[in-house]
């Protein structure tokens, strides 16, 4: 009986260790910020319509630039835009991005994203939603992974941008890092 | 003595199955795409002013299309519309949706929502906030529910939108299924 | 033998039970709505632009009012607000709000909000992204907190609105007490 009673307080001792650390650890391996459970590093090209380029254009605003400073404040552009695995925008796209920015500063140029990104190929099928701002002074700057659906089905994560190129006022190209660390 | 130690190793042996079982057990019970925690099916009803019928209006565009193709890209409609649990637009409204959604192709119409459903029933209250594309010419498309108040605290899932009916230029009705996969 | 099966057989029943209790536990603990991981009450202060006050305002209408009602439904609004800890705009602003507001209703004042917090200070840095209904007529009203970036890293939460002041018809100020239920 000893003995029993002796193994049954080793056993009742243990599994809270266990649990506890299990559990600290389900957290820590769920959400760790150098470890995500997927990533795809994706090109976003923005051609803007210009009145001519209707045949490239896949963007174009649709709500004016305000008079509130100098760094087309307001002026809303709803896109259709190519993602592709390298920095190339004759290459396949590999997904679309839906969506819309603006312009948000009256000082400096800053943006505003909300978009979905649509992915109909053999390696992915299903969208990820993402939102936030794109502080176009910073060097990287990360929005939210919101929500995902089909291959990402339940996804969250980061999606880190950072500005490949700007080529005149109609076409710039953006790195989408994004990372998951949600994964069903 | 060696007893206990017998006991002892099965006990720590069991543990980690049991555990990873159930971690493995969790995971998939919370997020199994084939049995949310909640479903509601509801159906919204968009009627876009046109000038004329402002009296049973709940939507109006308030940017219109730009000139990139011939699908609305561009339009942009803010709406407060009625969601009935059939689809019949008279009957009694169990929410709101509220939000906006606009036209984003130039090659087919094609569309982007992002809204919050407003429940204030006997049956519930709350809201859900959903967003994602509405790719029109699927016969099913899943937008992301990424987050919820009230009786819908916290809560997450996937809303299936199909296309109901479509009369004229200013009323469409869409089936809203949306399944919450996660419930607080 | 018998004190082992014994014993081995107590050990499973109390590995569910505590499993079980366990992982309840962790359900309520992490998502207690009277127990959020962080809180932060802000204050939110909107000077929309008015043709003359650019050197105040922090936004400006980009979309105007449509004819549907007299209230001004169909307005958008894009900021770039201070956010205070107190209720004085001229208080050092501890993060900015940038996004977009608009008004959705014909028969009464209602708004619809999408925006990003941004944290760039000694105690913060990181984002907060917030979307959702703001019913201007109820006392206080829930948005959520659907993703977090930086200190914010994969947060999810409640915004709840409370309108503090109304100056005019281009001031406004908005209470946003903050509530994060995961953190990270």
């Amino acid at each position: 009986m000893t003995r029993t009673v002796h193994t049954f307080s080793l056993f009742i001792l243990l599994s809270f260790l266990i649990l506890h650390s299990s559990s600290t650890l389900a957290h820590s391996e769920k959400l760790n910020e150098k470890n995500p459970c997927k990533r795809l590093v994706l090109y976003y090209h923005d051609i803007r319509f210009n009145g001519t380029n209707a045949s490239n254009a896949t963007s174009a605003a649709t709500a004016n630039h305000t008079k509130l400073g100098k760094f087309d404040h307001g002026m809303l552009v709803v896109f259709d835009d190519p993602m592709t695995t390298d920095n190339h925008l004759l290459s396949p796209a590999v997904a679309r991005a839906q969506g819309f920015y603006f312009y948000d500063m009256k000082t400096t140029y800053n943006a505003w994203f909300s978009y979905t990104l649509i992915f109909n190929s053999s390696e992915y099928k299903g969208t990820l939603n993402v939102m936030g701002a794109d502080m176009m002074g910073e060097e990287t700057r990360d929005l939210s992974v919101v929500g995902g659906t089909g291959d990402f089905f339940m996804a969250r994560g980061i999606a880190t941008f950072r500005t490949d190129a700007v080529q005149g006022d109609y076409y710039f190209r953006l790195q989408m890092d994004i990372k998951l660390y949600e994964c069903y």
